[in-house]
This record gives C-alpha cells, sequence and structure tokens, in this order.
C-alpha cells in the first residue's frame, strides 16, 4: 500500500520575533491540505525575557547552558506563549492545530546530553526511537495538526531543552515508517548559496560529499550547520525528501516542489 | 448502556505553589484507574513573575484585569511552567498526560467577558457548549489523560484568561453527555464548614437553600463562592456528583466516597 504524504516543517527564531510575517506563514502553512507537522524554535523572546529577570546567560562554545532558572524561562516562552498563541492563530484560520511539548502524550524522550565536558545542564538529546509515533498516528488520524515546542522530557520528571532542528529531524525520521515524510527546513534564506553574499548562488542540490566540500571550504556559516547535520541524518533514516527552503516560498514548494536546496545522501 | 465513570479533578494554587505536596498529589491522582482529566489553577507564579518584571497588576472588584502583558505572563506561567512540569511529573508516575489549553485541538472556546461596566480585558468566560466534547472522548479513548490550563481562546486567534473552576465545571457539565461525570474540587479545607474557625464542622451535603442560608448568614469566605457557584451549575447540569474536598485525601474519596461537601439541588 503505497504511504500517505505527511509534511513534517520546521521553523525558526527569525520568523517567530516577527508576528506580521508569523501570521502571514501560520496562513500558509493552514491552507495545506495533506497531514502535516509545525516545530517551532524560539527566536529571542527567552534571551529577552532572562535579561528583564536579570538571570544570566551563559554560553559555551556558542551554545546555551540550561540552568533550572533558564529551564523555567525556556518552558514559559516556548512551550506557553510562542506554542499557545501559533495554535490560536492556526485555529483562527481553520486550522485543527494542538499543541505539544515532548512530554505531553509522552511523545517525545530524550536524554540530558552527558556526551560531553561540559554540563549542558536541562538540556536533552533525541534520536528517532524517542518518538511514540503510535500515538502521533493516532493523533493525525484525527485530523489534529500537532505543533511542536522543542521541550522534551525525560519520563522522570524532568523537562529538557531541545534543538528544535534535531525535534523536526527525529519526528520527521520517526513517521517514515507509516508516512511519505517531506521534512522542510524554512528560514530566511533561499536555501544554501554557494556565495553567501549573492541571494541568487542557491544551490538546488546538496549531497553529503559537496556538503564536506562547502565545509572544508568555509562557504557555510556556523547557524546553518545543526540544520544541515540534521537534515542529512533525516535523508539516512528514510525520510523521502529534504528540502531547506525561504520561509515565504512555502506554498511554491508544496505546489511547484521547486524551492530552496534538495539534501541528498 | 451503563455510562463510564469519568472523573473531572480540578486544583488550585495552594498545591501548585507547593512542590512536594504537588507531587505527592499527583502520584495519588495518577493511581486513579477510572478515566480522569486534571484541571489546574494558577498560585502565586504569575503574581510574582508580573512583580520582577514590574508589570502592575490592576485589580477590580478583587478581579485581576488582564491586559496584554498580563495575559502574556499567564499564558507563560499557566499553559506553559506549571502545565508541562505537571504532566513532566505524571509520566514519571506512569499516567500518559497530555497538557492542554482551551486552544488546543479547538477543546474549549470562550467569549470575551463583556457583561460588565468593567473591561476585564482579555478574559474569557466558558459555558458547556464551548467545550470539542467529541475530541475529548477520542482522546479519552486513547488512554490519555488531559491536564488542562484555564487558557482558553475565541478561534479568532486571541487567548483568554479563563476561571479554572469554570472550565473544570463546563468540562464535567459537557462530557456528562458520554460519562457518568464526577467532579471534584480540591482545596485545603475539609468542604464547606458551618463554622469557618472549626475543621471539624464539615458539613457533609450542601443543597442550594442550605447554601443560600449559610450565604446570608455570612458564614462563606469569598474565596469559596466561585467554587460553590460553579459546582451547583454543575449539578444543574446533569453532573452525576459534585463534591468539595480536601486535596490530601483524594484516594479515600475515589474509594469510600466518604469526604468533604457533596453538593445537591
Amino acid at each position: 500500500m503505497e504511504k500517505q504524504k505527511l509534511y513534517v516543517i520546521k521553523i525558526g527564531g527569525s520568523l517567530i520575533d516577527n508576528e506580521g510575517k508569523l501570521n502571514e506563514f501560520l496562513e500558509k502553512f493552514a491552507s495545506i491540505k495533506a497531514p502535516k507537522i509545525l516545530v517551532h524554535g524560539g527566536g529571542k523572546l527567552a534571551s529577552n525575557l532572562a535579561t528583564k529577570l536579570n538571570i544570566s546567560q551563559q554560553m559555551v562554545e556558542g551554545r546555551r547552558v540550561t540552568d533550572k532558572e533558564t529551564l523555567d524561562i525556556v518552558t514559559m516562552v516556548y512551550a506557553g506563549k510562542i506554542n499557545k498563541n501559533i495554535v490560536a492563530q492556526l485555529q483562527n484560520f481553520d486550522c485543527n492545530a494542538i499543541g505539544f511539548s515532548g512530554a505531553d502524550g509522552n511523545l517525545i524522550k530524550s536524554k540530558k546530553r552527558t556526551n560531553s565536558e561540559i554540563d549542558f545542564g536541562f538540556v536533552g538529546d533525541v534520536e528517532k526511537e524517542s518518538v511514540n509515533q503510535n500515538l502521533l498516528k493516532e493523533l493525525l488520524n484525527l485530523n489534529l495538526v500537532p505543533v511542536f515546542s522543542a521541550i522534551t522530557h525525560d519520563k522522570k520528571g524532568n523537562l529538557f531543552n531541545t534543538n528544535a532542528d534535531s525535534v523536526a529531524s527525529v519526528l520527521a525520521q520517526a513517521l517514515s515508517q507509516n508516512f511519505e515524510v517531506e521534512l522542510l527546513y524554512c528560514f530566511d534564506k533561499n536555501g544554501i548559496l554557494d556565495d553567501i553574499n549573492n541571494p541568487d548562488s542557491l544551490i538546488k542540490t546538496l549531497n553529503k560529499i559537496e556538503y564536506l566540500e562547502l565545509l572544508s571550504a568555509k562557504k557555510l556559516n556556523e547557524g546553518i550547520l545543526p540544520k544541515l547535520k540534521n537534515a542529512f541524518l533525516a535523508v539516512e533514516n528514510n525520510v523521502k525528501k529534504v528540502v531547506l527552503i525561504n520561509e515565504t516560498k512555502l506554498v511554491n514548494q508544496i505546489n511547484h516542489q521547486n524551492e530552496g536546496t534538495e539534501i541528498y545522501l
């Protein structure tokens, strides 16, 4: 039997920080007919709140250390304010959105990050086995549209801050067992550019060897690396299609499949 | 066909503000075998956060006016921090909890409160028709345990702060169509007391006439009035059993039905 199509769509900070652009995006997302899942990152709201509350943010090697106070902040901002406002807007656009953290329904379990000399605190790592895909399938069968914040749990009562690109990737991987999944990483560029200063230098397809070449030629900026790592993990784990696209071009991609950079093995 | 039993259990601020007591309660809640729904209030966390952020809280006639900044705070605290921590703890106790605001799955719609000379801002009122009980029934059939914060929505993109006692009451009312519902309001007293200074003066049953007598004799404190109003609304709308109990006596009530004050028409 042919598998049903499913979109897993990730949006990030720059979109979330711009209410007008976010609502334009959500209206387009709501118009997608096929089953779909949205995963959102955080944006600057959490850092702004931490600053207002005089909670210092410790960065190690460019990554945020999540102590208990910072975990409370990201739980409030990501799983509370951002997630519920996105869900309410999608409901306004007649999309039956339902907002989740990984703790809800035990949908995404994670393990505290320990494979590092640095203690990142309440940071959890996920893999495809972390996803309760049976329950997700049931929820999709009820025509619900899951909206995930990147807060997960260890099923021992702890919440963990998790990379949203990784959450999108493991959801896509796990659901590929039952669906033909297309994973779309939406951001503010047209895709991977051969020359980061030239928006017309879009690379239409990228395989792992070409990726390593770009990397050694220092043509990739730091911000794109977690997305690419998770994109390759997805294609290596049976996700049918993985594309990095401009968040303003979602409808074009869905209808014509002609946007962004497609990732291949 | 006999209807299946369902518990709708409401907990409030004093319990939520005490992590140790809250976890004791959640372990007992998790042990209830029958289908169940938890509704939680807010506690002092939202006011504390508002104070830290220098957002002044406007009270009119003892009720909080919810401006946009205050709505953001209650959404973060109630739907984010409190809801997700409760869900994570219940998952730790092997209870498949799933946290919701009313926007999620369009589960509880509300209307902006306008029947007042005061503009309470983003405050929504609910009635039994507000509840998407078909979807709730499907979720209960998946053996999920819904955990509601008292944030609702108008399906036009707005979130509303809502009275948690009212949310519990309308959920119980709506679900009585398909379940034999027992609604338990848990708080830090043994029930309604004839003498508020004497914890042994418990009133075991209370009907509407007796309630009005207590009211005119000024034997009821202000805090209990929304609970009682919503408790009577529930019994008037086919909820099988409504009891106000001490939050420490949940298991006794479930097993022996001998705690608190039962509300009758």
